[in-house]
Parts: C-alpha cells; structure tokens; sequence
C-alpha cells in the first residue's frame, strides 16, 4: 500500500495504470472512516484492478459557520482500516497545494445545488463539485463510488459528470447503519449518549414515511410529511431542518408516484444529521432510481 | 482523417490512442478557419502523433445580442483545410448532444473573467471555460493549442487548468496578421473594404504602445494609453470599447514594469475585434510572461 501526499506524484500513478490498461477505482472522502465508507472501498475492489482512497477534508464545502474546524481528523486509524482492506493507495493531498493562493474557480450546478441541503448549507455543493471535479482530474478514475446516504451529493455529482464530460462511472452504494438504524457518518462522533439514542429519530421518521407510502398507500406528500415531522418533532432533543419527498432529479413531490425518495436533515443538538430512503417497488437499488 | 460526430466516439478514439501510449495534439475551435488556427494546427502536429481538431460555434460564449447566428460556418471549406494539413481528426459535436435539455453546470473563473473583454461581454469566460471543460474531458489531449490574439482567453484557460488540476498543457502561439497587421480572425470577414482597411489601426494602436515604452522609455501607462486612444479615435469608423497595459496576470498596470501586454478591443462599424501586444525584453512568447 502506498500513501501518496502530492498532486503529481497520484496523476504519474494514475497515468503509469492507465497505460498498463489498469482499471482505477477511486473513493474520495473526508476520513474519519466508518463501515459506510469502507463498504465502498469493498466494491471499488471487487470492481477495479486498483482502488485509490483519498482522505481530504475539503474547507470549501464547509460554510463560515460550519465543523469544518472540529470535523474528525484521524488518519493514522484511517490508513489502518484501509491497510486492512488491502487498498493499494492512499492519496492525502495537502490544501495548500489544493487550493493554491489565488485559486479561483468555482463549479455551480444549478438550482438541485441550492435545495435540500443547499438551502441551509449556501455554497456547499459548489464546494463539492470543485474538489470533486479536481479528484477526477488528478486520479482519473474509471469508476467513483459514493455513499447513498449523502443522496443529494450523488445526484449532483451525476450531474457534474454528465454536463461536463467527465469520462468516469458513478457508482452509489447502499447506506451502511447502526443496528437501531442510524446512518453511519463520521458526524455521529460529535453525539453524546443521550443524543445518540435521540438520533434513531431520523431513522424512524423515515420508516414510517416508507409504510405510510408502501403499506398505507398515502399519496398526498404533504400529509406523509406532516406525520414524520410530528413522529420528529416528539423527540425533545431534535430540531428539524427539512423533510422532503423528491423524484431522482431532487423535484419535490406532491403526489406519490414511485420511484421516490424521502429526504431529511434533523439537528441533534448541535449535531446536524442527514439521512435518507429510497422507496421503489422494483429496486431498493437508488442506481435504478 | 475521419470527422467524428459524437461525443463517445471522440472519446473511445482518444482512449485507443491513449492506451497505444499516443500523444494527442488539441486544436479546439469555432471554425471559419484562417492561417491563424492552421499556425496551430501545425504546432500541434509536430509536437503530437495525433492532432484532433475541434469546429464548434459554442453558443454559451455569446451574449444574447451577440453575433452567434451569423458567426461564419463554412465547414466544408474547414474540412478542406484540415485535410490539406494531414490533421488525424476533425471533432464536430452537436449542440444537442453538448447541451442536452437540463443542462446546468457552470464554470467560473473569478475576477479575471469579469474584467477586459468579461467586461463587455458578462459571462463570456464561463460559456468558454465550461466547453473548454468539457472538450478536454471528451478529447483528453495532452496538449492544447490556443492563439496569442485571444490573450485573455488563455489566461482563463491557464487558470481553469491550474485551479481545476486538469492534465493537459496549454500552448500559446503567437499570433498570425494580414500584410498590414491586423491579426487575423474569423470576425474579420464581416468588414467590409473600409471597415477593412480602418481595422489596421488596431495594430498601429499596438505598435504605437509599443513605441512609446521600448524606444521613448515611458513608464505612465495612462499617458501610453491616451495617446493610443488619440491615435484610434482619429479613424472616423473605429470606436473604442477597452484599451489596457496589463501584467500576465491581468492586473492593470500604472508603471510599466516589463513584461506587460498591451490588449485593446475596438469595434469597426458593428464588428467587434480584439488584439493585444506583449512587451517582453526578453521573450516576445506569450508563453514566457
């Protein structure tokens, strides 16, 4: 395994695979590994004749108010996981040498950037789609594989690909839980115990949106949404910030015509929380969605 | 030569290439091709083993009262050309398939595409930076070549390179001229014979700048500039839209310190045109500013 620190040296590595006629699977994230992310190291193994793991965390995705100071840093465990894994390297950019002084290009695209998350985090997928489309260009990958659970950001890094060419295959993976349910995030960290048991919330508003659309039939949005916000607003130590029912293109629903998929942002405290499920009948698979 | 069509078949042929460890040349351009594009194309075949050559009137770099209708397409005429220089590849993309129904991406630049030419023309620079983008990420060239007259253009691309970690290498060639001077560009074929003849003053504008900081040994670029000004506004159909003394960076200078570039933009009639000089003690190549 080889950790790789600068820009050139990962693109010569990339490009020595490249013409070796080598498959380069590539998993970008932020450290602070869990079993969500090493599920798609995994699959870019099982997919790919290298898999590349990069451990950034990204400041331009993180607003003025933001964690971006106390986001878990721990990557002498995180290359131990991914040692474990047999990942063949780890790519740790440094941001000096990503974000140069006088950088100043930035990536918008477009209205599904500024919803959902967008509308409380302003900038934050602008962010994401600059580092993203930089780790495409650096590592070159074949295929990229992203975490379902960040549903808005798959959506979105779909679109980046698709409108300006990138020559790499999205691959969303299922989210990864705890055993009550909650997603797995590197977030989850920041709870206390009587904040982490709180933080099933958001699991069980989902449920139930998925058995008042699957078992009950509803179809009004609104009333489908009402009822999970009540189910949320029950718990003391929870503050919603949005529940949203939207199509795959990140359209909100008024009435419900499957595939869709139901979206939520909850505070925990402090601790903003994101989540999601996709409801369709033929495919849990949001791939299919 | 094969002209290809679509945006897959472009990027399977550069694939192949790329995994025959061939070097591949990228001349991206509008078309109405004059000896200007084809000083490029030639650079291109001499320093790649293949030469891709791209014709594209790239509608999101024209604003809405520009002249994107009537911008001169003689493709026919072009494919002649390209084959006369035993070009491999001739890339002509359609617009609906650059542009798809909710197409929504954008590229920003920063201040330096807001300035100069981005000044009179808003949003300009990110209809060029999002297809340039995007050609690179269809066509994968290891190098690219762009003309000296469009200096800024260059810097933009330089800028979107560095910032965006893309692979290629940007080559700028000096720029080709008439007899007379005036640097050659596809526009030029909308003066008529006075137009025509009035455009030189563009280039006596240039080389009256020039004059007055290399051999008179002025330093207060608003003085140069006015008596630039002077100098233009004593043809009868020449009206000024910008005349700048900037640093490589294009930062306005108020000393002239060598290198600078000496840019200006003038319509004759209703044609717009633009040309600059680089005063460069050393190195008349743009490339060395």
């Amino acid at each position: 395994m080889e950790i790789i620190g600068t820009i050139k040296d990962m693109h010569d590595l990339s490009r020595a695979l490249m013409s070796q006629d080598k498959t380069i699977g590539f998993v970008p994230t932020m450290g602070a590994l869990h079993d969500g992310h090493l599920s798609l190291v995994r699959r870019s193994k099982a997919e790919n004749d290298a898999t590349v793991v990069s451990i950034f965390v990204n400041p331009t995705q993180f607003g003025p108010n933001e964690d971006f100071l106390r986001y878990p840093r721990e990557v002498e465990k995180d290359v131990d996981k991914l040692s474990a894994q047999g990942v063949d390297t780890i790519f740790i950019p440094v941001e000096r040498e990503m974000y140069p002084e006088g950088f100043s290009a930035s990536i918008n695209i477009g209205k599904i950037g500024e919803i959902l998350c967008g509308a409380s985090r302003p900038g934050h997928f602008n962010g994401v789609a600059a580092v993203v489309a930089k780790l495409f260009n650096i590592v070159m990958p074949d295929r990229a594989y992203f975490g379902q659970k960040d549903f808005q950001q798959t959506v979105i890094i779909n679109k980046l690909v698709k409108d300006l060419n990138f020559s790499v295959d999205i691959v969303v993976c299922p989210t990864i839980r705890e055993s009550d349910g909650l997603a797995m995030s590197s977030r989850n960290s920041y709870l206390n115990s009587g904040e982490r048991k709180a933080a099933v919330i958001l699991f069980k508003a989902l449920k139930l949106g998925e058995e008042l659309i699957v078992s009950d039939g509803i179809v009004n949005a609104v009333l489908i949404k009402e009822e999970m916000r009540k189910l949320i607003h029950s718990e003391p130590l929870a503050a919603i910030d949005y529940v949203e029912i939207v199509t795959a293109n990140l359209k909100e629903v008024e009435k419900i015509k499957l595939p869709v998929a139901i979206c939520l942002a909850v505070k925990i405290g402090k601790t903003r929380l994101i989540d999601n499920l996709i409801i369709d009948p033929n495919n849990a698979d949001i791939c299919s969605l």
